[in-house]
């Protein structure tokens, strides 16, 4: 619902719009929607959008949208609703004549090529600066503020809620998918919108994909078992892996687990405001180096988490963002041997002045 | 998984790319991958992809994809699997030079501007000629092989058993989104991958809301209930949606009912190889405007349904696209009142030389 932190962030993003020289702008992404406008909206793919904001550098931001979605974008935010009836381009044009627009910046990272096209048209004709820009408004969400963390610590905490509830009926036997259902079905019950992305419950060699999809294989109780959620809670997500086995865990399980668990609480405790994102990788990829496995771990370490399951900042050898109070990261680092399995361990953490504040409470199989 | 179909499908685009001169070709939307190639995984949204096709318009097609994907996508298909460590683009300039590309294509609908720009520059440094092209592949899918039209059965049927599973436990009392999460339950624990769309339960006026999400809101016997939902079997979409009342449902109820379903019939009536799209439309729209009830049926007839929920041709008022054998479309009318509730009534076809046929057999509160 459209509050006070809306509104305060359009007139931030308005003052980012006039120090650039925008004089509007056209918010595409559907999460920087949500984040601006409270409308919740979801698209289906980007080709199917459920509404756009336009952001005139000073004045009332608008939101576009169509038929089907005008009863919930009134009800859900205090902004000005249009409708486009003829395509949202041939509402733009008329928007970008009424305001007077000079110079129309718009989201590079979120717009087709095909609709860049159809923009540059609409430029020409219109004579206007056409200005594509790369995340403008993901710089303003990758900085938490107290009530996007605590809607974040309450999403962290009803996860790991249905994780504990279904991980105590776990049996040797049981298989990847209805587990996965399982929980899935237990985070509407428990209130949650959706999972965050698609719950991954992978056995055995199966769990040598980071990105596993559960399949039909019934769960041995030597086998290696990841288990990989996250929820959305009033728009905000969690992230979570957790690794066990359902019998007694072999020498080489535990001895894999122990060095995955030791690389995770090396990147954890590098997290700090001013380090650069990739010394934390570094901190923890050097422990699975150290123990030779080194090309088994080929991800990044972690990555942000906000309105978004994944988002800035990247925890990756390559990011040289320098951490920030507020910034809320995973750090997730895994082994996966394809022809055993994989062991990932993942908790969430947000960065402080001086280390971090770990989300997570559950410590499920983490020191074994 | 990768059979004949995928490579004859390869085939048929690669003779499509000599046609009009393009070397070779970027596929990116990731239900043309999965179309051309069995490679199953999913994209977390189009700026987190899991993979991309290189086909060159003679020998063989490569599937290009990151480490996280290389285990599933070896295992699903038969092309050769190619890794981008330092990101695909890097990966493509590398490609085109080996493969001594002249004219390279890419999907303008489904490429990020960002992303266009990156090729703009490659381009300009490898003297190639950039082609931006729009569904080239999707002008394949929209006709269904009989292979597909078997898929798509299924996947209807099983969604029409998950339906009537849960209508039959239905009572007045219960809240929207337990029915959904009931339902979406239902669906993998059937052996469906997922929902093809957020499973809409809209009772009372929330079913104004075409795309209504299901909220904590109980239903009443008086309220018209929307049932919107599909699911994904071995890739393929269903989608139905049925209107009803938990009670004995009032006059007006019965009236506006009958005028959607009588919409339903004449739409479905007119449908037939060599009709416009548009026709079917306006046949069903017709109704619904005599009623005296036209603008409150503000969205199109219906849409093509196959490896997507929503895919070609459309079957809106504008569409001029003439409907040939083997397209699999929805008809889905409906009346929306913001201070009542909607009515909407949707059932799946294919098109065939001579009429269409019903893909539906659940009649559930069709005709009352």
């Amino acid at each position: 619902m459209y509050d006070m932190n809306h509104l305060n962030r359009i007139k931030a993003f308005q003052a980012k719009l006039r120090r650039k020289q925008i004089d509007a702008f056209l918010v595409s992404q559907p999460f920087n929607r949500r984040y601006l406008s409270g409308y919740t909206a979801k698209d289906h793919g980007i080709a199917e959008s459920s509404g756009a904001l336009f952001v005139p550098a000073r004045g009332d931001a608008l939101l576009l949208t169509d038929f089907r979605y005008q009863t919930q974008a009134q009800q859900e935010t205090d902004l000005r609703v249009k409708l486009y009836k003829r395509g949202l381009l041939s509402l733009l044009s008329s928007l970008i004549k009424q305001h007077e627009v000079n110079v129309f910046g718009f989201e590079s990272h979120y717009t087709l090529h095909s609709i860049g096209l159809k923009l540059i048209n609409l430029a020409e004709k219109q004579k206007v600066v056409l200005k594509p820009c790369l995340n403008m408004i993901e710089q303003m969400r990758i900085i938490k503020d107290q009530d996007e963390l605590e809607l974040i610590r309450k999403s962290v905490r009803l996860n790991e809620q249905v994780f504990s509830s279904v991980f105590k009926n776990l049996k040797a036997g049981m298989r990847e998918i209805d587990i996965a259902a399982k929980i899935e079905n237990q985070m509407r019950i428990a209130g949650a919108e959706a999972p965050s992305f698609e719950t991954i419950v992978a056995a055995g060699k199966n769990g040598a994909m980071p990105h596993a999809c559960p399949g039909p294989d019934s769960i041995d109780s030597k086998d290696s078992v990841t288990i990989d959620m996250g929820l959305i809670l009033n728009g905000y997500c969690s992230d979570m892996t957790r690794n066990f086995t359902l019998g007694k865990p072999a020498v080489r399980y535990r001895e894999l687990h122990r060095v995955v668990r030791k690389a995770q609480l090396a990147g954890l405790a590098k997290v700090k405001a001013g380090i650069p994102a990739c010394d934390v990788d570094k901190a923890a990829r050097e422990v699975i180096s150290e123990a030779g496995y080194g090309k088994y771990f080929g991800h990044s370490l972690g990555h942000g988490v906000g309105l978004e399951v994944h988002e800035e900042p990247r925890v990756s050898p390559k990011s040289r963002q320098k951490l920030k109070p507020g910034m809320v990261i995973t750090i997730e680092p895994g082994i996966y041997l394809p022809d055993w399995g994989g062991i990932r361990l993942e908790n969430m953490v947000v960065v402080t002045e001086d280390g971090a504040e770990l989300l997570n409470t559950d410590t499920t199989w983490l020191d074994i």
